[in-house]
């Protein structure tokens, strides 16, 4: 597990009083998203909840509040992976004492002491990643990018209008916000050479995505169909997965992305659970292709499209502002899909969204889309930053926070 | 991590004398797998080390035999993945540690008692699986596929001859032999048709590989050169990448297999060190395009081919005998290129070789290869087993065991 500074935003410092959280504060006691954290003067992992600009010492809250052993068990781990085994009882469980604990005046004197100003804390990598998976969900996306890689071919592949495609990316180089990528060196044949040389990436580009982290195991051999996904999906991060556009044109075929990807993919510190969703569900885009049963989710209401507004600020400047709620897959279908042929889920599973774009030519989720495929590649020392917001109750926002990342030269 | 029987090929009956080992005995002192089981009167899993007929308990002796702390610790673990991430010097003291409690007679009243006949144990999965990677390394396989996948294309990709092609696979979903694999189910499209139908795969095969064992974690952003994959790679074990061809076929453009391949990965139970593998060491076949250099191995003596003779079984009949010697692409080659864009390695991470086959009609590690396509896939309640074996040191072979799985009819 990686750890590295936070790369949150600045924002506003904390109120003297923690408990004096503004009603559209995008962490308020709608949100309660988790993350890891240590501190200057405790150096040991453990799980924090975010609560306007504070984080909760959400073990020790445990602990001091009388918690039943299996909350205090969950919440005194230092990673989130033992709470995602738990399993959906076990998160609502966990979720209401946590409101409990936040919200009832009765609590707030033994609660504040163990609120810790946001700008003292580090916030780690919140999960270990069990099995990465990147999808290809956006139309858009998946469209644009057919167009650069497969000019004269058709732009989506035949496959595409009826299945989530997807692939397995490496866990093990997924790291937290505020994490240094390096740039890749690796092959690429440059423009009118045959054979392929070596070198940095040329063309280093970014994918705005959401993360779905799952957990409540299942068995091999089993399925979970779209209207069981919500008992393994644990919640929503917000996903950088780093590509080396050069790299990747050149490895790609027949096997699929690898070395264009495999050098690090980004997430926010911060896990919003799928609960504090509930009022940004949408329905997907209109099916222009009949689907299988298994993944034909028409007149599923609420629909497991997600109002996520997201955007891309490469050093500080908003580039583009891609609206999750354009994506032709869902996370239910992506769920029911990677377990149609039996394979299991494990704690920690991860899947990628694939790139958010949406129509327009400013909502692309990628700079190759961005900027055409001529251009525009990220250059060492550029900071990218990707943030999101939804609408939560009452005219409230649920905030993800942020994932940066800044690049460092090849070495 | 699953559990399930021993499926090795039973063999005579263990001498009364578990130091009795005839010279020719595969798992003789010169080869020392290493396994994790459990026996019937003890459920705890532990190390064990093959040594002819019997199972050493590797911790136990440790103990028994006054080991090092730093022995003790990683034989006394349920788990090869602490011996793994502690790199190359440990594993030679340790294999040191073992040869001399095994073969020297003063130790032979102690570790006696710690011997258990092979047919007492379970043996279980022997590493937890980090990231698991599947590589296409051999150059007949490549070919016999993409005439197959790709008619009237050329059969090898444009890239093939210069790098290793790989992808990432299901780390969650590799099993141990012996356990039962359930047939998919999923999409594919159907001869003749134009959309997909859903059902159980129609075209259920194997691909007889080689799986390469890493330990010794690398650091994000480094690379390790191919002089340097000996130092990472701990050992190997056999490999069955179970794969649906309809699955795989529909969805495996533009970004690689995924349902096709991820409902199970079977492995042998016992990873051979890649120690014991010092004679079976060949040169690679020659290259013929021009290698850049990270990945040029002309002139290195003893090359990282690796002569392991496999046998593919089908309900006990011998079907195919693919040539490991003939793989176009090395393990240091696989090390070398995973890294080079500065991808972390972690312990426990898995490099399949890809599908062995060599030239010959029957030298062929899939059915697609050996039927052409045309029929010869599983059938529910067929077992497959592969087994292999290499050279040793004077005159002796090294065994591999086996990797057994019965196909389960779709649920």
């Amino acid at each position: 597990m990686s750890a590295a500074p936070s790369a949150e935003s600045p924002g506003p410092a904390p109120a003297a009083d923690p408990f004096a959280v503004p009603h559209d504060d995008p962490f308020g006691p709608h949100n309660l998203p988790y993350g890891v954290f240590t501190t200057a003067g405790d150096p040991a992992p453990r799980l924090g909840v975010r609560y306007g600009g504070h984080v909760l010492d959400a073990g020790a809250a445990a602990r001091a509040l009388g918690a039943p052993a299996e909350v205090a068990r969950l919440l005194g781990a230092p990673v989130l992976n033992p709470l995602l085994a738990a399993g959906r009882p076990a998160w609502t469980r966990v979720r209401a004492a946590l409101t409990s604990w936040l919200t009832e005046p009765a609590h707030r004197e033994a609660v504040r002491p163990l609120l810790v100003p946001l700008d003292a804390v580090t916030l780690h990598l919140p999960f270990e990643v069990a099995d990465y998976v990147d999808f290809y969900a956006s139309e858009h996306h998946a469209a644009n990018v057919g167009r650069i890689f497969r000019p004269g071919a058709d732009p989506l592949p035949a496959n595409w209008k009826h299945l989530p495609v997807g692939y397995h990316g490496r866990a093990g180089t997924v790291v937290v916000s505020g994490t240094p990528v390096v740039r890749p060196c690796g092959q690429r044949r440059l423009p009118g050479e045959d054979a392929p040389s070596y070198g940095p990436s040329l063309r280093l580009d970014v994918e705005v995505e959401l993360g779905f982290v799952v957990g409540g195991p299942t068995e091999q051999g089993s399925r979970v169909p779209m209207g069981e996904a919500d008992e393994h999906v644990f919640g929503v991060c917000l996903l950088n997965d780093w590509s080396a556009r050069d790299i990747q044109a050149w490895e790609y075929v027949p096997l699929g992305p690898f070395l264009g990807k495999s050098f690090a993919t980004s997430v926010s510190p911060w896990v919003v659970p799928l609960d504090a969703l509930a009022h940004a569900r949408v329905a997907p885009p209109g099916r222009d292709a009949a689907l299988l049963p298994y993944l034909d989710d028409a007149g599923v209401t609420p629909g497991c499209g997600l109002d996520v507004r997201l955007e891309l600020a490469v050093n500080g400047v908003v580039v583009a502002r891609p609206p999750f709620a354009a994506m032709y897959w869902t996370y239910a279908q992506m769920v029911a899909h990677m377990t149609v042929n039996g394979a299991s889920l494990r704690a920690g599973d991860l899947f990628g969204s694939g790139t958010v774009s949406g129509a327009g030519a400013d909502e692309v989720g990628a700079l190759i889309e961005l900027y055409g495929g001529g251009g525009g590649f990220l250059a060492d020392g550029d900071e990218v930053t990707i943030t999101g917001v939804a609408p939560g109750a009452g005219g409230t926002r649920v905030g993800f926070g942020a994932v940066t990342g800044r690049v460092e030269a090849a070495r």
